[in-house]
């Protein structure tokens, strides 16, 4: 069975101080930190592509796996809707000449917002399953930066720029169990792109994810007939502290259990979910976790992966 | 297992006269026909977005299978390099909207070109096998008239507006076998967008696609245990009459298995194999076919696929 080897990730060391960027707009420490959640938002260097970013979170994958050769790729799935270029080609090509992967790489985009990690553990699986491929690497990557418009109080504070990269194959130490996806493409235009800058309206992202997510959650683990309490983390999108808690809440039983970390990162989109799991997940003693990822489409996804 | 169960499509009744429009070039009817391919190359309307394309081809596809119900479909990929909005949301999302799918579908977009419908057959089949999904449409839908200019004689004369929808579940006809995937990111600047007009060396396309296509199919018959006399017919991307003549050629065994039939819709990027196998495969009496896609990325898939 397929499931999830290793997860590295890129954070661009440079960045904005979200403190004074909230100065900026009226807003003091406390919103900063209990509303949006992050004090700091990494930003790529302007000559940074998004193929680039893609590039530094493998080389840190290889870097963790030594026993990972590239020879050894067969599949890159790069999850973004901020690729290098406009429409064609897609960037897991140029990431798989930037990295020097084998000709023999079966790659493609997958265009997902903040619920592409949870799809696209599916994807490749599924992928890899269906072909009959050994190791692939999903990458997320979706720079918010070349979309955002810094004078809009409503997104600049939010988003952070960063890329992961996960590694799956055999003999993984995390696998996948049960998923469930959704998309309601009436509320597309609540999260979208208009000559080149980013539009979100807060407010009914916020509510369809609060009205989503929890019942989500209680449905997928009603399916698998598991029970709150056999959930070690609830690993869910970091949109902004304040929907991680408000979903936390609502969910009701043991709210302390959703992982929030994001001071230093933002809402880096489908990025989010790798970031937890790679730093919290693989020294923890979790045995089963749950993810919910949800925004852009309006898409969401949640599933349970659990310690093989 | 998943397999292909039927496939229909749209193509727009509209559309170029292809002699016309060479002889604006100064190319006479026997380089239109015997070169390029295409008599006629159809163009949506102009108001026309490319989910209203993806919208005609499922409802073609829900008129051919009355037993297919809508609220039975869990799963909507669409594969574009050309979709609705500027990245995001992706264009699955807005097609749920319009068909009225149900809200539990998992959607999103794969960006690939020319070797989009290789790799989305099996994108789609190992999602549905990964996340236990029934149901599930497979969408190809890049309508190049929205990027090439009308003055490039390098392109304008060979690209045809089209979508297809494949419905992929169990008790199928058409089963997948083994797939070969490839790409070559030091290609990408051959087919590009820049400042929203396409781009294509043309030559450098011809070339890669000439060498790589017929060693790629005898390599896949090859690992699959098959000899060429095995394949009732290869499927290939309808790239240009040319392109279709000269890998038949150079592949060398049975060159008349290689079904060309564009006259009437143009190079349609990933729509091509789906028209082909729509028109030809379904009431033929094949066993097993082989299918290669090649174009955008460089990128490169070819599958065989056989009667169940």
């Amino acid at each position: 069975m397929i499931g999830i080897k290793s997860i590295a990730s890129y954070v661009p060391v440079a960045g904005l101080d979200n403190y004074a960027q909230g100065a900026k707009f009226g807003k003091d420490e406390e919103f900063i930190l209990g509303k949006i959640g992050s004090a700091f938002l990494p930003r790529k260097e302007a000559a940074q592509e998004t193929s680039d970013l893609c590039v530094e979170a493998v080389n840190a994958l290889f870097a963790n796996n030594p026993e990972l050769k590239r020879e050894a790729i067969d599949v890159l799935i790069v999850v973004t809707q901020n690729g290098d270029e406009e429409g064609l080609p897609h960037t897991a090509a140029i990431v798989q000449d930037k990295l020097g992967l084998p000709t023999s790489l079966a790659a493609f985009d997958i265009s997902l917002g903040c619920s592409g990690y949870v799809y696209g553990i599916y994807a490749i699986k599924g992928f890899m399953e269906a072909a009959g491929l050994k190791n692939g690497l999903l990458v997320t990557a979706d720079p918010y930066s070349k979309i955002v418009d810094p004078e809009d109080r409503n997104t600049t504070m939010l988003f952070g720029d960063a890329a992961t990269a996960t590694w799956l194959g055999e003999d993984a130490p995390w696998q996948l169990g049960k998923a469930k996806f959704g998309t309601d493409g009436s509320g597309a235009a609540h999260l979208k792109v208009s000559d080149g800058v980013f539009f979100m309206n807060g407010r009914q992202v916020f509510n369809f994810a609060l009205l989503k997510v929890p019942a989500h959650l209680h449905e997928l683990l009603g399916e698998s007939g598991l029970q709150p309490e056999d959930i070690d983390a609830f690993c869910i999108h970091q949109g902004s502290a304040a929907i991680v808690d408000a979903v936390a809440r609502r969910f009701e039983d043991n709210p302390e259990k959703f992982i929030k970390d994001m001071v230093e990162t933002g809402n880096t989109v489908s990025s989010s979910i790798p970031l937890l799991l790679e730093k919290h997940m693989f020294d923890s003693s979790w045995k089963r976790v749950a993810l919910s990822g949800f925004g852009v489409g309006l898409s969401w996804g949640s599933a349970i992966i659990y310690r093989a």
